[in-house]
């Protein structure tokens, strides 16, 4: 009996594991391991294997007892392949198959993009998912995973929904990680949010210390009015705001998702982008909600598990 | 045996007709009629069953001998249901219930937007056709259509792939018809191409004729290196440059089509707009190709014929 699926998430530093039962996809357990360093091509299979072993005896499981395992990495994945992963230092590889060789050659194996696959985890962990949603991760980088009629979007090459690397016209001109100037990722990530801060107070009152800087702390800052505060808020909000009009006449959502750190902000942040949004709608796109994501990190092990379902 | 489908093309002026032959999609025959303007939401399906039995009879076929047809229509379109199509005067509607009410009832019916189905016509028509694709429609206004895994995307409500309203932060404040201002409708549509032409031309020296503008003149003026000729062109091509480094990250397609009145410019065009999209295109993106369409006004039937197929 195929009752059991396992969701992992592969980090550069962790590597989360949950397993899920297969009718209901509840989360049974979690656990996290550390990433191994060295030869990351087989290593990291081998370690998610070994765990899996572990975790299966723990419940009174065996590998004949999974519909499989879903895979979430922090690359652009095309059908289980993929071309470069700077995170993990692997080179092109069929990520699919070298899972395998750790597994009994019945056990399915299933693999997409990190992001792609919270979006899939976080819609799918709403009362009611929609058919068509895109998720923020707004985090250290910012990305996104996109929903089209229930399945994620990979794109021609895996690299689908990169929305941090939307070009914002206003706010910035820093320099890119992907080389390009502008990226939503420069207003919204939290480096760039950090360096805006310092910035504004040089010339602007503030009461956020800047030593122990925390986007909790700036955004806290912000309710309470504080001048660098509200300006680096507004600037977040309203690139949001701005690239999210975009996807909109582009995609067509019903929702969009906020997660990663910077949404912890919570409902505070969720209005500003509302407020910013309405002006940029165009047709009657000023309608999608924006909604805060719910699993945490969970939301990458979750989609991995419903992805390896479909 | 379900040999024949019909792709019919409704728009505004004119209704386009094709018979295809169905395991290879060859266009048997075309026809053009016009579009009835009383009672469209009744009229329309009733001529074009009317004129698909006078083209039954001419090739000796009849309704059993259809697969079905497929209807491109022009305005947003979710699972055959349209909520507002201005240039038809239909309000909340099922298409594909009304039109076949006039069709026997073993007809299949599959409809959707235009520009939709004639990125399907024109990615399908290709030599090998891509799996990810993003069709341009350059003509009185910009539209577009995205093809995702092979599929069509219609996105939550029917408006997905309207990316003639990706805002250009540049060339253009003018108010857009979606009530939006800065579309790239308003830098590339013949509208915009005229307006600006007739502005560049009170202060800037030209051979163009402002008095029998076309898009052809303006752009063999530009070929001639005609100082106005050549502003409004390098400004179409640095706006659709733009707009694709966004659909880029967004979608990652493997293919831009150029189609529509202004894509006659041809190879002129798609060399400036390659050169303006290199510097804009984010990771590996700049190796997507632009290529000009080639079925002119039968993308629409052709994409409603392999639609239906589908």
């Amino acid at each position: 009996m195929k009752q059991y699926i396992y969701g992992v998430d592969i980090g550069g530093t962790n590597i989360k594991l949950g397993l899920f039962k297969e009718n209901t996809l509840e989360l049974i357990e979690s656990r996290e391991i550390k990433t191994p360093t060295e030869h990351q091509e087989v290593s990291i299979f081998e370690h998610i294997a070994l765990e899996i072993q572990t975790m299966n005896q723990h419940h009174q499981i065996s590998f004949d007892d999974l519909l499989g395992i879903g895979l979430a990495v922090p690359c652009p994945v095309k059908n289980g392949f993929v071309q470069k992963c700077p995170n993990l230092n692997w080179q092109t590889m069929d990520i699919t198959k070298n899972m395998s060789l750790f597994l009994p050659g019945n056990v399915t194996v299933k693999v997409s993009n990190d992001a792609t696959l919270a979006a899939l985890g976080e819609n799918n962990s709403l009362e009611r998912p929609f058919q068509n949603a895109i998720l923020f991760t707004l985090g250290t980088g910012v990305g996104g995973g996109v929903i089209i009629d229930g399945q994620i979007l990979e794109g021609g090459t895996g690299l689908g929904g990169e929305i941090g690397h939307i070009p914002i016209p206003f706010e910035t001109d820093e320099l890119c990680g992907c080389g390009s100037k502008g990226c939503l990722e420069q207003v919204c990530g939290t480096k760039a949010i950090f360096k805006k801060t310092r910035l504004l107070a040089q010339t602007l009152p503030t009461s956020i210390h800047l030593d122990h800087l925390t986007v909790k702390a700036i955004f806290d800052a912000a309710k309470e009015n504080d001048p660098v505060g509200l300006e680096v808020v507004h600037g977040v909000a309203k690139a949001i705001a701005y690239s999210a009009s975009i996807l909109a006449v582009v995609l067509d959502p019903e929702v969009f998702i906020l997660g990663g750190g910077v949404s912890k902000a919570g409902q505070f942040l969720v209005d500003l982008i509302e407020q910013y949004y309405q002006p940029y709608a165009r047709f009657h796109t000023g309608s999608v909600p924006f909604i805060l994501a719910k699993t945490g990190n969970n939301a990458g092990i979750i989609g991995a598990a419903h992805y390896l379902k479909k």
